[in-house]
């Protein structure tokens, strides 16, 4: 039986998750872990989320299929430092952003690239965050494929088919307006919302009322500063329009309260509500 | 063996699941129920949350307790319409206000009342959301207990306690400016959201991105508009200096991405962060 050689640079949630995963499908796969953090390295040796630890990406490119799991800067410089790929091998990117990394990707091994973001994690990061089923039932958006070679669509499709991700496919201009406003926006709030709260005098006689509506409020307002301030630097235009947006509904609700327009706001409520027949 | 009789005024999530939490108690109790929805009465019989359906809060007025829990301004327009009430009855409130609902309460009857916020709900709503364990393990803020009688005091807090809620006391005015921030607010924001992202041209594409994080930060969008409303009016003070403040960190935000300050970026979200040492 064959064995399938995978390389993960970065060792933490989404690559850990994975590789959970992977293990679980009929085919055998070896795991090849880079990671800078040692720590991390051991770790993941002990959860078996790895087979092996390497310390260079020289020593990943005998893989069938390298994933990049690390903060979305890093994949650029990833990128720019692999040289050249044998032709067969599978690079796939899981950035939150897509546009820059899609770009910064050298001409030479363009086509070994498949940029993928799949909509899913959790707030905690490093191996022991890896969880099962991450990724089962959860959209994986692929960008630009027609800049990836015609084996590696397929080898990408497969591999998170096989994984049970519904795939959706568009350019990656699109993904990251789109990913501003589902994912990056909804982050700044997380993040403002916390901050705003322990500001108060009385921050923890607040935060020990806490219930269920605040707790999944603030739950991304844990997310690793590393990673997100890498994604507001390379998403920063469609992040910002995403908060004007939000700060123009925000605003009306305001105002609404402030003039006592209680049947306009409620209208605003309801328009809201019907996120859901959506969702 | 005696039987507790216990007047339901509301049959919805919350109305409903304290009468399932009640059933798991070694205690007989025996439940009134009244509602302005027949619908909800025809199905709080069916579902067993009830035992009979009244038609008026006069007939209520044999209960041992006797639970409010409908929308804010409703549990003010109940206590007004209550009239005289026996010495021995026991009148809580469920509503997420308690200032304004404190203080309307006719003074002859004020004794009978304990104003009471259980920290718990879900964004759904009637007796079909009645669900197992809604109160276990969460906060109930008492209020202004001076102004409630000594038994009435007992009955409530062996109650609360008895279902497994943790209770914490505070004035009326302090329990409301702590609610703003972390349940009041935290709804402005997710209808907010919700609303933002229903307005682009693509909401439809982005929505089906939607991971995790978007779902949570979303989920009170749901809530039902006619319950906020009220809310909103009993607390627009409050209300609005949350917003305030969450505003004035957003714009922080903003301004940071904007002027690429990307450390000071990343310091504010580590800031965000340490909430979760104190959650």
């Amino acid at each position: 039986m064959s064995i399938t050689k995978v390389g993960l640079v970065g060792l933490g949630l989404m690559g850990g998750s994975l590789s959970i995963a992977l293990k679980k499908l009929p085919k055998t796969y070896y795991f090849l872990g880079l990671d800078h953090n040692t720590k991390h390295c051991n770790q993941a040796l002990e959860l078996g989320l790895v087979d092996e630890v390497v310390s260079s990406l020289e020593m990943l490119k005998e893989c069938d299929i390298i994933f990049l799991s690390i903060p979305v800067d890093g994949i650029i410089s990833v990128a720019q430092n692999l040289g050249t790929l044998p032709p067969q091998c599978t690079v796939i990117d899981l950035g939150s952003t897509k546009e820059k990394i899609s770009a910064s990707i050298p001409s030479e091994i363009r086509q070994n690239f498949v940029t993928a973001h799949p909509m899913t994690g959790t707030e905690k990061f490093g191996p022991h965050a890896a969880i099962d089923n991450l990724y089962k039932d959860k959209v994986v958006v692929l960008c630009d494929l027609e800049k990836s070679g015609k084996h590696q669509v397929e080898v990408a499709k497969s591999l998170f088919d096989a994984i049970g991700m519904q795939i959706v496919c568009m350019d990656a201009a699109e993904h990251d307006r789109h990913a501003a406003f589902i994912s990056h926006m909804p982050h700044a709030l997380s993040y403002a919302l916390a901050n705003s709260v322990m500001q108060q005098e009385a921050s923890k006689s607040i935060i020990a009322l806490a219930g269920g509506g605040f707790k999944d409020m603030s739950r991304i307002a844990k997310s690793s500063p590393k990673m997100w301030e890498d994604i507001f630097r390379q998403n920063k235009t469609n992040v910002l329009k995403a908060i004007h947006s939000f700060q123009a509904e925000l605003k009306k609700c305001e105002k609404m309260v402030e003039n006592e327009d209680w049947s306009a706001l409620n209208e605003w409520m309801s328009d809201a509500n019907k996120l859901h027949d959506i969702l």
